[in-house]
């Protein structure tokens, strides 16, 4: 089990004030919260650079799911790389456009390779991948 | 019903070969297509920075269910915007970790703010915002 | 004068244990220098998002000066804008393209909108702009 | 010599609209000039990615320099990577903080490190690297 540490941080007055300002706007409740925010979310940033640790990924498409095709094809990309995949949510947007959500978990540069791919397929308006973390070594 | 149009781009040789071989690299069959995505890339970000067009923003939080309270307030200030969370999917990471994504759809502007709120959670380990769209004019 | 402040983060070890392998690696020596960058990096954002504050940006643009007119045409649009201007250096890269780095200061709206123009000049081959601070109240 | 080519792009007229809605705010002229800037713009992403490819980097640094030996170290670093630097301009901000924009050329993994460590140096307030490019084979 891990252990909590106390470390100090030195910084002017100034710099503070401003910092405290910002985290009440936001919510923070918590001046070590908001740190601790600032450290993972830059150790998260550094994992997924390195290409082969073990990383999450959200990846989300829009699509017209009338034209030609485009359900098959995402279906079957994701059939091929099921192994990457944890679980997809489809949202029924209006009567055209729906965004699918795929969850996906493995090294980052085998998923960033899925989602160009399923990125690229034809008639996906839009899609984006969002880069978090498995969680593990973050507490 | 919206038509088809077609209109000539013209470029420098050299351009295009490198374009066409990052194309082929990524999975795309057809410049064309390639081009929309560029271009519908550029509008939704636009969207965004305006704040009160109608967008679509997938929300991922990670954090470990042990921790007090945690999946309590998460909850509850989820329920405090029900009017702007479409789904909300809930993966079990490993015994302690857990990752929630939540679909959001409203105004940009309130769409940060309640990310905002939701990531800046205390225990939540890590947290991010996809920016999309509903896809809407966006044939 | 503003006066040096300390107070405490907690964290558990196994978080710290990390951030301070990756602060090895980049070249910093200290932790407390490393988390004021993260706050003063976090509060930069923050005001290049509110739009009026006054901040500093520096915009490059690599352009091929033998095009017709496009040295002419920044020269213009720079000399329009003349208030928000603070220098520009110019690079020859090779014998047909050239480097401008313009450094702005001003309200993040304006200096964002004379980005835009300059970068969308005619033969401009590719632009940036890059969001820093006057380093005011960020001591 | 390289020669132009056209090609054509299909896409609903929907969308073109919104686009040179977009195009004409911010002042692009001419919807080929708009899309070759969109094409540039991904193949410079592309190239900063792979690490070998010679690049142009940006880097920014403020600092308070009465801090002690803040101006020195910088100094020291920048001569012990004197083969990447092309230029400094240093700007007076206030009777306090300084700019300094030092435009770097070479492997975009090693332009990367040398922002890290400048970024890094103690009474540094805030740093920047803007990805830019050599501008060669982008006509």
């Amino acid at each position: 089990m891990s252990k909590i540490i106390r470390f100090g941080v030195s910084l002017e007055d100034e710099l503070l004030v401003k910092f405290d300002a910002l985290l009440e706007r936001i919510g923070y409740r918590n001046r070590s919260e908001a740190i601790r925010d600032l450290i993972r979310d830059r150790l998260v940033r550094e994992a997924w650079k390195e290409g082969d640790k073990e990383i999450v990924g959200i990846l989300s498409l829009v699509y017209n799911h009338e034209k030609s095709e485009v359900t098959e094809r995402l279906n079957l990309i994701q059939h091929k790389n099921i192994g990457a995949i944890v679980s997809t949510t489809h949202i029924h947007l209006d009567s055209h456009n729906c965004l699918e959500v795929i969850i996906l978990k493995g090294k980052s540069r085998e998923i960033e390779k899925i989602s160009d791919l399923l990125q690229s397929t034809k008639n996906v308006k839009h899609g984006g991948l969002l880069r978090t973390t498995t969680g593990e070594g973050l507490e």
